[in-house]
């Protein structure tokens, strides 16, 4: 990213590696697979070598115009303008699942490949509309000395107004605990509404490699927790919302759940 | 566990353990390492098929009639007369690490096991001192429901004093803020004094199995920001306390971490 988040070059570069990756899944064989999530299906690609990639919501992947349309839309600043909510989920989704699928097949177990490259991806579209390049770090005053802390996105879109602390990852697992206790810092070392928190994932689910069955592994009675008593994560976003986390909409203590896309019409609101 | 930690069976069991993995570990060759921590010296065990358990530390590690010892005092609740503070942190040591060591050679790759044989040989001998069954679940109260948290050990030897939350983990590597976390959810939910908060861990050694290199992975800047702005961890242990983390009982604010058999002797005075 050290061209820097904002650029216009990383449109090109993010919708060129997009467009390598749809032609090269488009070779492969589909593997269709056992959903065990109401409302969803999914498949996976498979090759000589690899008997699956990460399953992969048949709704959201689309092979097509739509993840060039994205990109170049972001280049020219007009994601809100040409593209609706469900389009910048669908080809977020695309981009981002197809790139993981392609290192699943080139090299299988590599997680952090996939997880940069969503972390690029959804860096650079939030720092696109806000107009501001984002930062990592943050220095928190300890007794008489400064700490640096390491986050994944910190966004200051105006001078003396709300930041937002962003976390960014491809799915959550047992890690969630993390954002939400980044949050506390930023809320206890600089007051309650200094920092917003955000939390952007790619989506929950989980391979079954033995029945090709795909399940959802969601905790959403600990996040209640964490929202109730850690601290409070102002929005949090999936490319592809899991059920049970979309459910917290209604919970008290209320978590916002939405789906990617729609940061883009919100994201003025707050 | 499901015999309970408080059983004399309990310390049969740990004993006997024992008394196999030195056995086992005496018929292996010793593989030199390369320290990289000033003051410590380092050995692994290798066979024709493995080329190196993880890092022993050489002072720490004694074959011999200490860890009998250790598991005859448990059982009948005179560690703290019975053994020195030293004498217990190295009997500690020696089984945990040296059951570890087994593990690597009979099953590589898992990490699983020699962390749960940890967290009951802990579990044992602070359960056996406290004579108080432990539990891993508290029901914290969110809104109008209630949710069960699962810690490692939750400790409440007199009905309404001070309960304890205990942390057991072979290493921290980056998931630290857990516990401060966890934490974080107890003082916000009963109040800041209801449990106090102490962290035993083995230690935080790892190997470059390049070079046979041992280094200390420690992040005493990332703990100090934990402690001033999530919660208070009231006490750290280590079977193997690395030096980064000791120094932070200067530090402010403080963070008292010391060698695990110092427990028994300042356990009283909490």
């Amino acid at each position: 990213m050290r061209a820097g988040a904002l650029s216009p070059a990383t449109s090109d570069l993010l919708g060129s590696i997009g467009e390598t990756c749809l032609a090269f899944l488009r070779e492969m064989d589909r593997r269709p697979l056992l959903s065990q999530i109401t409302g969803k299906t999914f498949f996976s690609f498979r090759t000589a070598a690899v008997n699956s990639t990460r399953p992969v919501n048949e709704a959201l992947f689309q092979d097509g115009e739509l993840v060039a349309r994205l990109m170049t839309a972001a280049k020219q600043r007009r994601l809100n303008a040409d593209l609706s909510t469900t389009e910048i989920t669908t080809a977020c989704y695309t981009l981002a699942i197809g790139f993981a699928c392609v290192v699943d097949v080139i090299n299988p177990g590599d997680r952090q490949t996939p997880g940069t490259f969503f972390e690029y991806l959804i860096k650079h579209l939030i720092a696109t509309t806000a107009e501001s390049e984002p930062t990592e770090r943050v220095a928190v005053r300890v007794g008489d000395t400064t700490i640096r802390l390491t986050l994944d996105m910190i966004l200051a879109p105006i001078e003396g107004t709300t930041r937002f602390h962003v976390a960014i990852k491809t799915s959550t697992r047992e890690r969630a605990s993390e954002f939400w206790a980044h949050q506390r810092i930023l809320d206890h070392a600089f007051g309650e509404h200094a920092y917003l928190g955000m939390f952007i994932g790619l989506g929950e689910t989980k391979l079954d490699h033995k029945r090709y069955a795909v399940v959802e592994i969601c905790v959403p009675d600990q996040w209640r927790l964490y929202q109730a008593h850690i601290a409070t994560i102002h929005r949090i976003y999936y490319l592809d919302p899991p059920h049970a986390y979309m459910q917290l909409n209604q919970a008290k203590p209320p978590l916002s759940v939405q789906p990617f896309g729609a940061y883009f019409s919100e994201s003025p609101l707050f």
